[in-house]
């Protein structure tokens, strides 16, 4: 039967998924406390819904730094879609186009970015370029990096993604363990975007990203900068400075440091602080979304939209490119649904009064 | 062996009840979080009880606009009995005015509202009226909504209890669940107010509504209104400010939008509020009410009285009748002992002193 | 084995009290949200102990209203002993004397309070009185309560603890269940106190007493009258001004109103509304004391000694009169140590600075 | 395999330690409050990592009263090595030296301190002494003391942390059900420390111990005091105004009193005052660390190491010195990619922003 919510996508992902690829997707750090707050703190938050609005039509529309999308519900960056169904991140695009999302594509997908770009303008009918931002992983090779980012922009993608939360992988022990059991590379790998088929070419992660590598990658681009994986007033004030054009609200879906807190929890701060900046940022959140509740509650607390990862690879796992996009549409209908009962029937009417923390 | 609390009534009432209309009983919508929310919340507050109170004699007695009730709970308006028992509101309204409870009558109930208040008259032995209220769904007919006004008030009600959380119905994935294993309407059922026995006659919910619609609703008829489905202070001081003479403090048993908060967190703030606006309104309460003491935490926080729903619906299963009389008998025999034990002797003398919030 | 703990000492009660025996002794009213309260309250109150204190001599020593005890811990009032051992009170009486303890004997005892008070004389080789005070339920027929004063008093008790929470009898499931299952009177049962073998021969609870019966008993005995069951500062003020020589903070083991608060989360404001009304009254706590740290923070926040009901029930159960000595002597040594480890070395040097409360 | 987190070395140990010392390292006292609490309090703190520093080195050198460690990770002082593994403490020193850890000799090591302390200097390979402190406990025979400092001191050790929770050993239940069930000494046990192979040559532990004694252990060594087992400001104060050199937060890993607070709910208090008493004291923490996260907040509030118990005896039992040394390595690892993830480079980059307590 068809999967009602994104729990049963989930359920059925985990019949399908091969057990090495389901611990690299499922996995969060250490002990997971932080894979656990994303969903908790979620939970926590209260919904002050109002009554006797008119909410016989509702517009989920809105904008990503200037794109119109049908949602504020984005497809997050993720690793190896091909390890969930043999068409990949092709795959991927083409179902989040459908929706009429925005997809983030990665710089480890297994398909090279042109290809992603392609696949997303054919399912989209775009007369321009599509929804589409790319997420920039920095090896030691300063030159993967520009040669990435010009192939990025001549693809048509629309922001540059600079993940700021993985100087190093963290401790995910799922993949530790087995990892042990299986010694050697999955089978089949390729890093699309890379001649070698291997991430970075063999360059590995550059550990000494500052913000002057953030100033530096504006001067090479006239493309948007996000940055992905900021957790504090601190750090948002900051990229603010130095003139960032939007912030993921990431811990990197409980993946990088153990401990931090879940992104709804964060998000309140770095909005504060980009407010008080002067607030040319727009701020997005991953981490936990599994509900049309969920991204209710983060909109209501400044997030312009939020980004969804693991029930993307669940839907492509279940059912390829139909299955991202039913995916998407669940979110999607349970978010209408969400705005009409709340009473709010429009983007711009979600406000910090629809919540009450806890 | 009689039930001797309202959940051994729940537990007798699943081994009756049909799977897919336990399922629409029981459900709350999307990850049930207010549902659980709804009793959770009654178990954090704590009674402050006062002792060396002569307590030989516990007046429960209040009214409800007006109307003397004989216990401070009343029926709350809920569809389908005839799914519980054969002869479904009928047999409510009998069990409820034996009980001396005040019963809100549903707008897709299964008989029409005439025989039910036919029914309660009878039972109660009322010389006037029987202290019955008509709860109203508006569907974008307004012809409909014109005519069961009329028709409530040539039978008797006293009041109109205008349902404004339900633009759209939630998302209960219980009966989604059921739905798709059963596809077609339920067997043998019918809206008893309506000349195709469809709700609405086939009409939508209107999605419309706004507080417009509640001034014109007053103008169209001389019975008090009633809102129910209010969570905020600010809804709360418009609806004051609408001259309507009560608020439901109600999330739908949970069944609406999820995460929104138990009624007895959202008491608080609607009871100030409507102080605030110079307090000419009865706030009433519902959602998860199964003791004694859960009555008597809701009037402390300032409601006038309760509203039970699902317990009626398990007594009325488990015996007809005399299952509604004796679910509501033993709330208010509990009532009656907490009362005492809690040295508060009548309904006014319980107040905000009587409860500390977490 | 010997039991090391008190709750050894219930598991091996459980196995021979008999079902209906153990369900009273056992149950608290409705859901026993108050039972649980009792235990976990004490669990979230945090220690804070003091090092290089010099705890080679602890003294435990104290007096209650006058007369001095070996250790700060007390028996709680409670019924029909002879339901957990055939020599009844007198074997608890016994117990307690050879512990130390000061005992208050229930009016509703299986033996009569003149023999209670003989065991207690013979065991204690006490040359004066037994530390023993006679609880007080109070009945309709006022004659009754005159006698039982004279009598407790005649018979050596040196104080009146007047019990104020029970108008009715709480609604206790466990009770009501056993006896649907088993009616009629429990075999054996006498109420030792009473002429006919019935509470109060017969005679209902006085729902009627008001403060106006604490000044009246006050005139018809010299003894010291103590309040059991206080739970709020109100109540509190209003005894000192009723020149009552010592308050119980207790929720009758929550066995009466469910949902009032665990004893040592009231504890606080009742000793601060003493403080605050002068000061002139002592405070006992009784609920879920079954470690001397429990103890401790009794002390710590304001308590001149506990009272413990339950565990005498269960000692007695297991080994008769050297049950209820060992039960006490269990609690003393964990309390010597813990006032050793926490660096008080008497009762007068546990202050509020012990605790932090959560 | 090769366990990858020091929960694994649990697992392990487990299946190799005889039960009477798995109950007596495991166990805590009492209900095991403490025990639980040393790691939930953990987890309620969170983490706020700073991003865009460069990391490509990670620093996590230190120093312990002057003396340099390779980590802030110490060797907690933990009694009879021996039963875990047959080379006891001498296997201990020889891996904590490897991994470049100080390490706490404890009184009642199996093994002299002269020999723990040449096993350590030719492990490390040390030119100057190792980086070695005594732990001491007193007992009622003075010269016991004054005979183990000299010892000490003459055998490179660079500190006495005297213990100052013990005045008596914590009601331990899980020793106490071992010992009835195995009465007599445990078999082959020797306390290498003294002549007759017992603790304290018999001598009982002196609860007698006071500020005083720390003045006069003062007076008999020119080695600095460390004070292990303090949870309180006032004691932090007293500390400091002592001339003490460190503090060790500690609450015997739940051993003691329980209902103390963990290790990591005190740290801030005695840190505060320690600042406020002019700041020359170190303070350390140990109880419940097993994460490298574990290390950050207790560095982020304020401790300059922590010391590691039970892990400790894990390894030592799975695989001797080396498994000491690979426990020391896992927590060491996890820690610099901690310190990379927050973005804190250096020790003295971890301050009170990386972390919101609950």
């Amino acid at each position: 039967m068809e999967p009602i919510n994104v729990s049963e996508y989930e359920a059925l992902a985990r019949e399908r998924i091969e057990a090495g690829v389901w611990a690299f997707y499922q996995g969060g750090s250490d002990d997971e406390v932080t894979l656990r707050a994303n969903r908790s703190a979620f939970e926590r938050i209260r919904l002050r819904p109002r009554v006797l609005v008119d909410v016989s039509s509702i517009d989920m529309g809105t904008t990503m730094l200037g794109t119109p999308v049908r949602m504020p519900i984005a497809v997050a960056p993720s690793a190896s879609h091909a390890a969930a169904h043999p068409e990949g991140e092709l795959a991927t695009a083409h179902g989040a186009m459908v929706a009429g999302a925005l997809m983030i594509a990665s710089t480890v997908s297994n398909y090279p970015l042109e290809e992603i770009a392609n696949a997303a303008r054919a399912a989209g009918g775009y007369t321009g370029e599509a929804p589409l931002w790319f997420q920039l992983y920095m090896y030691e090779d300063t030159s993967l990096t520009v040669d990435l980012v010009q192939r990025a922009q001549a693809a048509g993608y629309r922001a540059i993604v600079l993940t700021v939360d993985l100087p190093r992988l963290g401790n995910r022990e799922w993949d530790k363990r087995h990892n042990k059991l299986n010694p050697g590379p999955p089978q089949g790998y390729r890093a699309g975007n890379f001649k070698t088929g291997t991430d970075g070419d063999g360059s590995p992660f550059n550990q000494r990203l500052t913000w002057k590598t953030v100033d530096w990658l504006r001067g090479i681009t006239p493309l948007p900068i996000v940055l992905k994986g900021i957790l504090t007033a601190e750090d948002a004030a900051l990229a603010v400075q130095h003139g960032v054009a939007g912030i993921v609200v990431s811990n990197h879906g409980g993946r990088q440091l153990d401990g931090v807190p879940a992104t709804i929890e964060a998000l309140p701060e770095v909005t504060a602080a980009v407010e008080q900046a002067g607030g040319k940022c727009e701020v997005y959140l991953d981490g936990g979304v599994r509900r049309g509740t969920d991204v209710l509650k983060a909109l209501a607390l400044g997030a312009r939209a939020v980004l969804v990862g693991r029930p993307i690879l669940w839907g492509l796992a279940v059912n390829g490119s139909a299955g991202v996009t039913s995916v998407l549409e669940i979110l999607r209908s349970e978010l209408e649904l969400d705005m009409a009962l709340a009473g709010r029937p429009t983007v711009a009417s979600i406000d910090r009064t629809l919540v009450r923390l806890p």
